[in-house]
């Protein structure tokens, strides 16, 4: 029976889960972490620290982890091994590295081992915030075309703030860095030795579109001259949709990983995206929320609609011949840690170990006690900045209603309400934009917390389909290599055959919609007012937290 | 030498203080707890549950508290009885009983002993709220003279409201009470036999005024006809200053206290406005901020001019020829209890005790380490409400700010901010009144949390002169004591003479001031949206939170 390995790189390690290309039942998975996990205090070997906002990562820790969580599978499973004919990549972006021609990333080179930005710099490195601001600056100045389909703003952690803080800050590395490339197309090149970048990370993270390429060379010069051949030159190579056929995975591969047959190397995809694929996603009118630490929403539709405070649209983003629609909420799941850490009293904590469930079960055990608007409280779920429709890193979060009776599980309570309010407003704008979405898949940690997800049923007015996660986004990946391995027609038809089965449905109930409608309202209004200029008190607060403006 | 007794009737317990009455040293002190404490569940020897929002007292207790107070007092001191010469009472206000023409409480009455209307209502017995929601609305509709002294809004504590509740649901209760009368003025009754009510709590809490008296028949009658004689029989009485002579205490009380001399007895006061004289208010220009779980604000001037939105001036009311107004904040400490009781972590708890401090101390360490905005945060103080300027309970608190590095002591400190921001909303109010201040003494337990203290003096760019105040309405009542056995020529006098010491002067840092203010601004600004209907979001949320709206 055909199986498929997916492989899901993720911060701090990489999962590898084998799936049954027929029915789409794990066989088995691994994980093994990154031995220098995140580097984000000094360079390996080295006692000099890193600035703040630094994060990068080892590339060889990847392939020994890669390799380590593959032969571990296989022989935990005792899966026949020539039975293995498609593999795919997800990995976490935007990470990229430098490399020479042949893919020898610069950071294993003796002459720049010591120099940061010879290293990957993973997605959430977020020093080059300078850099974002001037490029969206001069692209909004310039009306640069491209801009609008990322809701008018680029994140710093996307290639080309990450590539020009390369070039202003060491530009010897620049000169020497033949290819900057994604970490998931680096091991596609690695495990085939053909160099094909997939189409998701270019178009969600590098401004690339599959109608007009990238930004124009004049854009780049006008931020610095020394830029103006970075698509042309080190951006090079083919852009293919994620599930292609990239190649046969090298015989030095199959021989390190324990694998014995033809095996087909998919081109790679982002990890988010790939949980999309994974949950099911296949058709116009699928939205797949990825709800952990953070919240990545991804709906495919049939056009190319323009939706303002969008993330972004990419055209073969996730699914070929779809676009792919990005939306996204800074902090959910991480609200909520947030709370348990900095505000749970120690007799929640004591009372939770003492009845043997976790803190956060106990105050959702007794947030799901009260009803929506019982306890008089109404937050904004800002507490990273707003990443859609505001796309400002500056807001802040905001606790409303107050009394000396509120109780910790009532603001734990509003903090789920917030972000379901939060997705609320990101569902409007794409309906409001002309996009329908038939049905809503969820997986993730907070997808997993029962009380979460009956309040965002109640909250949107729509069926959660609360997905089997655990390992959805090696699901998406493996479902690629199926595609690849041509045991489909199309990712589209791999992803309806083989993503995973619904574990519950979370139906909403309509008085408790009702009345959460009325709190919506009241969150739109606080949305409205404190995120587009009526009130900028939360950038105000922002600016005097700088010691220079005392 | 001789030597004044204070008696100071709180929510808990009755404290007496001797004071000498010569350098204003405390001789000694003596407290009891109330026997009955605050009945808030079932009336004594009932199983009967009261109604939320009800709280009662049992005027034995207070006679037997104080009778052993003071009998401990000079027992354990020996001070000589006979040079105990002038004794003075401060009560709980608006504190009011149904008594018959003879003193008798209802409440020992065998026929009336079940039926809780005939019991003494303590201050923040909250029942009353829709007889105050209807009076102040037949008011505000009638232009009712007095009620711009009141900030336009009178309390659901107040006695007009108390004493409706009474008439409408216990009518009969209400005919056979003679008079209903305040705590205050029914513990100087039974130690004189002499009734004389007291200007403050007729000033603050009954609507009566030096010079218009108390509001007329006709507004009473449209409330009630049956009501319409409550002045002219059932608050019969003259009306005194407080610190006026009331009359000599009988001499079973004499006997039963231990003292042997002619002790003068004076017309009382209010607990809060006993401290504002204890603490040594007694020129026009003298504020006095009792801070403890919520703050009063008592201002001496010469002139009456309308403030808008602060809760009462009256003549007479704190000094004699003076006009006292009265502010308040509804939470400031208890705020900050709020916190830490629903909101510490563990850690903090655990730490705090390893320290050996209380959890308030680390916090507020913690916090002090903080610039003014340095966490970014911005908070409204309404967690019970606003009381001035804005005289609205259904207000509510609000953090604004919150970011996933936000830390507890960083809300402790917006906490405290917020409410000396409120204060100097109500400093400001009196000064745009054209009410000078001249200095700031502070008692009170936030006043003696010295990182609070330091804020407030940055706050308001002014000096805050924290008094010595474990026992300050006592010494308040106390120097009333002096004043009345004709020690001094006027209370004024005697509070210049008696008041407290100054324990610590927190003076302004003028660049902290001026960052302070910029972060008023902003505070200004959601004060005004959300508390003056831009916004009733808070107001809505109150809403939602009844079940029948659901």
């Amino acid at each position: 029976m055909p199986a498929v390995i997916g492989l899901d790189f993720g911060t701090e390690s990489v999962r590898a889960l084998l799936l049954d290309a027929a029915r789409g039942e794990v066989i088995g998975a691994a994980a093994r972490a990154y031995a220098d996990g995140v580097i984000d205090r000094a360079l390996p070997d080295s006692d000099d620290p890193l600035p703040p906002e630094w994060a990068l990562q080892n590339p060889g820790d990847w392939l020994l982890s890669m390799t380590d969580a593959v032969s571990t599978l296989l022989s935990d499973t005792g899966y026949p091994p020539d039975e293995v004919v498609g593999l795919g990549v997800d990995f976490t972006s935007c990470t990229i590295l430098p490399v020479s021609e042949s893919g020898r990333p610069l950071c294993a080179a003796p002459a720049w081992k010591s120099n940061p930005h010879a290293w990957p710099k993973l997605w959430k490195h977020h020093a080059a915030q300078p850099q974002a601001d001037r490029i969206n600056r001069v692209a909004s100045d310039a009306g640069e075309s491209w801009l609008p389909r990322y809701g008018g703003r680029i994140s710093s952690e996307w290639l080309l703030p990450k590539a020009l803080e390369i070039l202003e800050n060491a530009p010897d590395v620049y000169e020497s860095a033949d290819l900057i490339i994604e970490g998931a197309d680096w091991i596609v090149w690695q495990l085939t030795g053909v160099l094909v970048r997939n189409s998701c990370a270019a178009g969600y993270k590098a401004l690339w579109h599959a109608g007009e390429g990238y930004p124009g060379e004049r854009f780049l010069s006008s931020l610095d001259p020394r830029l103006s051949d970075l698509y042309s030159t080190r951006l090079a190579g083919d852009i293919l949709p994620p599930g292609h056929r990239a190649g046969p995975l090298l015989p030095e591969w199959r021989q390190r990983m324990g694998l014995s047959g033809d095996v087909i190397v998919a081109s790679a995809i982002i990890d988010a995206h790939a949980a999309a694929i994974g949950g099911g996603s296949s058709v116009a009118g699928d939205l797949f929320m990825i709800m952990g630490t953070s919240t990545c929403h991804m709906l495919l539709g049939e056009t190319e609609q323009p939706v303002p405070g969008i993330a972004g649209v990419v055209r073969d983003g996730i699914i070929a011949g779809l676009f792919g629609y990005e939306a996204g909420q800074a902090a959910s799941g991480d609200s909520l840690a947030w709370f348990v850490d900095n505000c749970t009293p120690g007799s929640y904590s004591r009372e939770a170990a003492r009845l043997g469930v976790s803190v956060h079960q106990y105050l959702s055990e007794l947030a799901s006690e009260l009803r929506p608007g019982g306890a008089g409280l109404l937050a904004l779920d800002w507490l990273n900045g707003n990443r859609s429709t505001l796309v400002d890193a500056e807001l802040s979060g905001l606790i409303l209603g107050i009394t000396l009776g509120t109780r910790p599980e009532a603001i734990y309570r509003a903090l789920i309400e917030s972000t379901a309010f939060g997705t609320r407003v990101i569902i409007d704008a794409f309906e409001n934009a002309g996009l329908p979405i038939a049905n809503i898949r969820a997986g993730g940690s907070l997808a997993g917390n029962q009380v979460a997800a009956q309040i965002y049923a109640d909250v949107l007015g729509r069926e959660i389909l609360v997905v089997d996660s655990p390992e959805v986004s090696a699901r998406g990946a493996a479902i690629l290599g199926a595609a690849a391995a041509g045991l489909f027609n199309s990712v589209s038809a791999a992803a309806a055959a083989l993503g995973t089965r619904i574990a519950r449905t979370f139906v909403p109930r309509s008085q408790t919609h009702d009345a959460f409608h009325s709190l919506f309202l009241e969150y739109a209004e606080l949305y409205d007012y404190f995120g587009r200029g009526s009130n900028p008190v939360m950038k105000t607060l922002r600016r005097l937290m700088r010691p220079a403006d005392q």
